[in-house]
Order: structure tokens, then C-alpha cells, then sequence
């Protein structure tokens, strides 16, 4: 099938293009980012998200930052990083472009497209590293069984594909198989209700939306036979990834169903333990509103973490591109 | 304090008055059910919803049928039982009616004041019986906890004071603690955001609004030292509540924390077991759109239960008014 992909770079125009997931479901739009300054707005505001997209997203950023001319560039790249701080993969791809810019520090004029032909080659790469994960993943399920997944780590939250839902996708497309997905709606910003749920239908593939809190019960009446969700980084002891994930990873243990974790190696990050790595709060207003509707009185207090973590010992395996890992063959593999 | 009341009989206009919890937070309003449609209608759009609350307009609806002089007044009753099938308070409450109006049927003109003193006397025993609940339930908490709690089993959900929420109200008023609450937003009607955040702020109550998802990450930070929940029924082999408490009950374990039950003795049902009682399965739009909002592509598939079911191993103890019983002393106790 063609590659749609959701963030790239518009050569004609010399802007960055992507598609608005504010948007979605009601809305497949594509906005253009021409400046370093819209770019951060869109990576602050979530029009792009999920761990590899945002990558690339950093990339980009920088590549902005060298046409603009920023003074301190190295400055500019920290604080790109830190808008989004648990994802590992922002300031990954900062730091790619920003070492390819700085390869050619003496030539000022082509710090700029050195940092493009970066970003360039990571979402080449993005996918490539996506359909590679999706082989060793299709391995994992059998024919006509069914998956739960929790937010969205599909083609939206990369540049195409996908990691959770790219295996998915290659188990339906590449192998015939049958599966079925259960997609938890994932608040408070609904990525698994408006990104997956979106996502999986436009390419026919059979899923169920329900409430992240029905889960347990799903799990219960024997509906799910593993499942996969996505990760924003791995760290030694175990991983970080959308709030609700490691309730999930805990209800599926005590249901004995498998559970995976789809990433790329970019995201492993093994030196970092979990007190390193801080989980980002979000503001009080996506908890009390769901757009235009009030949903909680005004002024109650709130604690809205965008990520928790889990610890490996929930974890049945993680699928990378280079190969699927259990939780103690991680700190020997070549990760 | 003075006791606020949900749902109540207005002798001089001869209806029913409920608050309408579908407006709050943002508006706390008062509605007149006239007739038996309207109550219905009421108790269908959940207007009035919370097991114990369920059981006066049960009452209160068979009280209209006496009035109305419904031809066939145990197919009414059976209808009106029906209307959410899984709480046992809702055909409790019509049965007690039905039994008082039955007593006199060969004085047709006595069956409604049968019937309504009846509902009457229910609403009384309602607010003593949560009294009790909570008097039994505040010596499990001590001053300073923090206790997380799902839905709303506060005084919206009864006719006043509340099982799950009564008893951090007895423990902070008649006892003088400092209680601070975790509500869970309960998707997908927001009962936790709604109402209890707003009737925990009524009366001053410390509380934080959390996604229900997030309870797991806030249970592993070590933040909560009991969870407190309501029940719809409590059958032989464990309970029915809100869908989500299956899941919180797990996690609870997982934690070591201690996970509660409040309820009235009406509440159970120990002779009927999990097969016996359907679980409600509610309409799709309450998963595809919040208020005016859409947040799912409107042709997506959805599970939308209404309810779980916890096993007793997942719970410390059941809080009653007649006292706090763990599982195994269920079958043995004079419940």
C-alpha cells in the first residue's frame, strides 16, 4: 500500500508540512509550518506527537533554527528538546541534526542543508525501522486473533506505518491474517478514540473503541489475546509511555495475556533509570474541558501526568528493529 | 450539616423532585417528574442515577403507577425494574412499593398513599442507613489519608450523605480528620468529574480529579492509602459497580493498598450469582461524543458496558450499616 505519511518536508516552499491530530477525527488537514516558532507551537500543542514523529519534528526544528540564523544554536536545540521531556526521540532527533549542522560549523550557509539532508534521512529511515519492527512483531500473532492497544503508536505517531499499529498492519497486509483490534479511547487527550480508532478504519482494519477503564473488563471476558502498545522511552528498569499503560500492563498480567512493547531502537535509552527522566504535566484544562464542554467544576484541583511508568518485570518483550528482546536479554543485547 | 436531599416527594405539587445530574457541574438544578413517563424517563437519561438513589425512584415510579391506575401493576413494576438491570437498589425500591400498594389492593384508592408513604419511609432509612455506613467506615481511615474513589457513591447517589462519599464525610465532620480524595473521572458519563469533584468542593472536602487511567501511576507514587467504592449489587462470588473498578481493585492489590466497599445491606444479593446479572451495555454516542463534542469517527464500533464485576479476592472488606464484613464472612453474616 502507498505510504501516507505525516510529517515532511515541502521542497517547493522550504516549509515543513504535517498533519493537524488536533484535527482528527473530524478533520484529515495538513498545515504547514514555516518557522522555527509555529514549529514549536505545533510539537507544544500536540499537532504532532508520538515518540518517533517527534523526532523528526526536532529535526526540523533545527533545521529552522539554521535558516533563522539562531545565535546560540546549541541553546535553541536544548530548548527544543525540553517542550516534550519524556520522550526520548525529541531530543534524539535534535541531536542528529544539530551534529550534522555542526559538522560544518565553519560554513554557516550550509548548516542548513546539512540539517535538512538529516531530517531527510530519518524519515527514510523511520519508515524503514517501522516495517522492520512490523516483521518481528506479525510473528507474534496468530491468525484471527485480537489485540488491545492504548493510545495511538501508529502511522500518525510516526512517519508512517507505525510501531504497535505497523505491526498490526503488517500482520493484515503483508501476511493475510485476521486480527482485530481493541483501541482504549486514552485520556484526556484521546489519541486511541480520535488517532487510532481514525487510522485503523481508513485502512479497514476491524477495531472496537472502549473506555480505557473497560479494559480490565475486556480482558476479563477473555476477549484479548495480547497486548501492544508503544513506548516514549526505555530505560533500565523498565519503560515510559502514555499514562494508563502500566494499569493496562498490570491487568494483563493477572490475566496471563502477553504484553508487548513496539519501539525503535532510538527509543532505549538503557544508561537512564527512571528517576532520570522526568513525566511531563500537563495543564488542568485538558482534565476539566473536552473541547468546548465542561466536564469538572472550573477551579478543582487536578493532577494530569501525560505518562507513567512500568517496570520490565510487566513486560512479556519488546519488538525492535533489530530484533524481539526480553526484559534481561535487554542490558546485553546490542541496544 | 444540614441534610441535602437528591431526590425527594413535593406534597403540595404531588410529584417528584430531583436534582438533575446530568447538568451539574455546571449548573445545579432542580426538576419536577410529574408522571410515570417522565420518572422513567428520568432514570433511563440517568438524571437520577447512583444505586441507592435508584431504589427511591423505583419506588417513586410505582407510586405514579398507583396514581395512574396502571391496568397491570406488576407489568409496570417489572418494566420499571428493567430500565437498568444491573444495580438490584432499582427493583428493590419498586418491590418495597409494589409490596405496600399490593397490601391494600382491594382498596384501590389506598394504593398510592400505600405506595408513596412506602417511598417515604425508604428516603428516611436511606440517610440513616448511610449514617451508619459511615460511622462503620470512618474508624477504617485515619487522619491525613488520602483515599481514591471511582463514580460517585456520594449523596448524589443516595438520597442524601452517601455510602463511599458518607463515609469520608463522617470521618471529617463527626470526626474531625483531614481526608483528601482522589476522584476519578469515570469515563465515559464523568460521574468522578461531574459529581463528586463538585460535591466534594460543596462541602470542603479536600479532592483531586484524576483520568481514570491514571490511578495506577498515582497508587505506585504512593499517594493513596485506601480505596473506597460503592456497589450496585454484591452477589455470591463479589460485586458489580461503575466499569473501572474492576481495574482500580487489581491495581489496588498490585499496590498493597486496602480496597473497600461501601453499600447498604440492599445492595446485596448473595443468592444470585455473577451469571445471574446482566451486565448494561449503553448506547455508542456516550463513547463517540462528549456533550456536542466528537471525539470518535461516528461509524467506529463500540463496547460501551456500564458495569464490571470485581471478584471478593480483590477486596479488603465490605462497609454495611450493620457492620464491615470481610468476603468470607459474607455468606455466614445475617445479610
Amino acid at each position: 500500500m502507498e505510504e501516507d505519511l505525516t510529517i515532511w518536508w515541502d521542497d517547493e516552499e522550504g516549509c515543513v508540512r504535517m498533519i493537524d491530530q488536533t484535527r482528527l477525527p473530524v478533520e484529515l488537514k495538513v498545515i504547514a509550518c514555516r518557522t522555527l516558532s509555529e514549529l514549536k507551537e505545533a510539537i507544544l500543542h500536540m499537532r504532532v506527537r508520538g515518540a518517533p514523529a517527534l523526532a523528526v519534528a526536532g529535526a526540523f526544528c533545527v533545521v529552522f533554527a539554521c535558516r533563522e540564523r539562531c545565535g546560540d544554536l546549541e541553546k535553541a536545540a536544548y530548548e527544543i528538546a525540553n517542550l516534550r521531556p519524556t520522550a526520548v526521540n525529541l531530543s534524539y532527533g535534535v541531536n542528529r541534526a544539530l551534529s550534522a549542522a555542526m559538522r560544518v560549523y565553519d560554513r554557516a550557509d550550509d548548516m542548513f542543508a546539512e540539517a535538512l539532508n538529516e531530517a531527510k534521512r530519518m524519515i527514510a529511515e523511520d519508515i524503514d525501522v517501522n516495517r522492520r519492527i512490523g516483521e518481528r512483531g506479525a510473528a507474534l500473532i496468530e491468525d484471527g486473533e485480537t489485540v488491545l492497544t492504548h493510545c495511538n503508536a501508529g502511522r500518525l505517531a510516526c512517519v508512517g506505518w507505525g510501531t504497535a499499529l505497523g505491526i498490526i498492519r503488517t500482520a493484515v497486509f503483508n501476511h493475510g491474517k485476521r486480527v482485530h483490534v481493541f483501541a482504549c479511547e486514552t485520556r484526556p487527550l484521546n489519541q486511541g478514540s480520535r488517532l487510532t480508532a481514525w487510522e485503523l478504519m481508513h485502512d479497514n482494519i476491524a477495531v472496537t473503541l472502549i473506555t480505557d477503564s473497560a479494559a480490565a473488563k475486556i480482558m476479563r471476558d477473555g476477549l484479548i489475546d495480547s497486548v501492544i502498545v508503544g513506548a516514549d522511552r526505555v530505560v533500565k528498569e523498565g519503560f515510559f509511555n502514555k499514562i494508563g499503560t502500566y494499569m493496562h500492563a498490570i491487568v494483563a498480567k493477572e490475566h496471563s495475556i502477553p504484553f508487548y512493547v513496539a519501539a525503535p531502537t532510538s527509543s532505549f535509552d538503557l544508561k537512564k533509570s527512571e528517576k532520570d527522566v522526568e513525566i511531563e504535566e500537563r495543564g488542568r484544562e485538558e482534565i476539566i474541558f473536552v473541547g468546548n464542554e465542561q466536564i469538572a467544576p472550573l477551579d478543582i484541583d487536578v493532577r494530569n501526568p501525560a505518562f507513567d511508568f512500568t517496570p520490565h518485570q510487566f513486560v512479556s518483550a519488546y519488538i525492535t528493529e533489530n530484533g524481539v528482546f526480553r526484559p534481561e536479554e535487554l542490558i546485553n543485547s546490542a541496544l
